[in-house]
């Protein structure tokens, strides 16, 4: 297996991502092909211990984190983005990471491998920490409208990942709305329910924002607007009340013990709830394998999502998710579309 | 000052309204009239020690915390959050406090007080605990659809309450979205932005998620469906964030000692996040005060949603956010509503 690596994308890179990327390739004993500067590459390489199989491909451009993703694509048909998808493409490569320009992966992932046939909007699929196990969040950010029948796409595009890369069994899935009845949401939610209730899926109803990290569901569906903030709110919420916990106890005497003392729960209790044990989030629809990691991305972080990619590869997820959407669908879901 | 309580209303109604209710009689020394029940309410105040200053208006009928609010409201003329809305209009109390079915409380409040002229849309105005005080989160779920002048209303009637109520002096006002670039969003928020742009408001931009509780911004803008997500994920991670510290500590006796030992910093931690803390959440917007709580108010919530109506009431918010409206839009509004 080899895995194309964005070693310009990214908050840290290349620094971070080289790093994350040798970790995984020598733990894992796959084959990594690092995209991007190869002066800057080969000497970052070179200031790790140990190298495992690492490739580097050489190319000239990035795409900066702030750049209109579309536009930057298009005109930058020589940067690392777009070049990992295209070494995917000719199969030179099985998967591609990236911690840049989220949008730009996007763009480039349907630009260069296309859409798998029948599905009209690709989705990301985030990965969060949920009481007992992953929770499956779609879409984070893809999509910020979305119809009905795309957010029905989003579940069974979801349920399909979820049983085939991370080991569940008939998900619950649930709709994120403002409330559990049927008749609760946006026009969109309510006839997304429909589809939902009338699917072989294993369709709990409305969930609410409160439920994203009960453990109560494990896939939850939802537009990207609203996914997309819902993912940051509960990144800044896991920052801000372990960096309050920890003003709290500095307070006082006993608290600095107790800070002393909770080394472990401390950071077993800091590691549920953090995003780097995930990695990054796949991209789903796109007719190939591509995770969006975030773009403050450690080498753990890294690490964790090229991870994911092998065994996205390996459980052979798209396959299942094409038989999955053509068992649900049938050919000719465009004309469903609506 | 005279304040009408729903006592019918609420998952913990009424022993734990009526006990908020005795509890602000008595420490700020305001009237309560609780609105329900009467043999059932006399005896509720029986049972508790001291009574302050309560008087019981009776009412046959109670909304249901799972009936569809509109309908409810239209044919139970003589439920509890229906009566208080009308002691209100009839000037025999100067404000209402519920616990209740929410969407009846809104629905209750504009039938019977009425908007303020030019506002088409009223909106809850959810209290956060941020880094450095309270943040205004507008809309928590009263209009899951909204169009970009709605948007803008909900921030200048936050921006008079957040400075007439709270004490906040020229509030940073954030547009919640997907990304900071202006560009960023769906087409309504990106016209929201423009408004927004264009006005007096301490406008700073788009905001994400994760600075909802950053504390860099005290007023977010937002439809109801995201507001709600938004609203009730928080509380759903304190909750599990909270629960799982303590698992995470009970596993080892290091950690019960540290759990024996820390109550004071988890106490003060676990307060910093309480929805209690802030009690209930303005209907901005009707011509009057009401305070819509959360359905599973204790009655340290209903005390403190109380005390929160009389500081609405004390502050004369209303008049002036009647003044702040009409100077940011002018008589005429209704023909800007686009």
């Amino acid at each position: 297996m080899n895995i194309a690596v964005d070693a310009m994308g990214g908050d840290h890179a290349p620094a971070a991502v080289v790093k994350g990327a040798i970790q995984a390739a020598v733990d894992m004993g796959i084959d990594i092909t690092l995209v991007g500067d190869s002066e800057i590459l080969a000497r970052e390489i070179a200031s790790n211990a140990s190298s495992g199989h690492i490739a580097i491909h050489h190319c000239n451009e990035a795409v900066q984190m702030d750049e209109p993703p579309l536009k930057a694509i298009r005109k930058k048909s020589d940067s690392s983005i777009r070049v990992a998808f295209e070494l995917a493409k000719k199969g030179d490569v099985d998967a591609v990471v990236s911690a840049g320009n989220s949008g730009a992966t996007l763009a480039a992932g349907i630009m260069t491998l296309g859409r798998i046939a029948d599905v009209e909007r690709p989705a990301i699929a985030g990965l969060l920490p949920g009481e007992r196990g992953p929770v499956v969040l779609i879409d984070v950010g893809a999509n910020v409208n979305c119809r009905p029948a795309h957010l029905f796409q989003f579940g069974v595009m979801a349920n399909a990942f979820a049983c085939s890369c991370l080991g569940m069994e008939n998900p619950k899935v649930g709709l994120l709305s403002v409330g559990e009845e049927e008749c609760k949401g946006n026009e969109q939610v309510r006839l997304a329910y429909e589809l939902f209730e009338k699917s072989q899926l294993n369709f709990i109803g409305n969930v609410e924002g409160r439920d994203i990290f009960s453990g109560d569901v494990e896939i939850i569906v939802c537009d990207g607007f609203v996914g997309n903030v819902a993912l940051k709110l509960s990144e800044g919420m896991v920052k801000i009340m372990t960096k309050l916990l920890k003003t709290e106890l500095l307070k006082s005497f006993v608290g600095r013990t107790i800070l002393l003392l909770g080394r472990q729960p401390f950071e077993r209790f800091r590691k549920k709830f953090d995003y780097e044990e995930y990695g990054g989030a796949p991209l789903l629809g796109i007719n190939g394998v591509g995770i969006v990691c975030h773009g403050g991305s450690s080498s753990t972080a890294i690490k964790n999502a090229i991870k994911l990619a092998a065994l996205y590869v390996e459980n052979r997820v798209l396959e299942k998710m094409i038989a999955s959407l053509n068992t649900v669908f049938g050919p000719g879901i465009q004309s469903d579309i609506a």
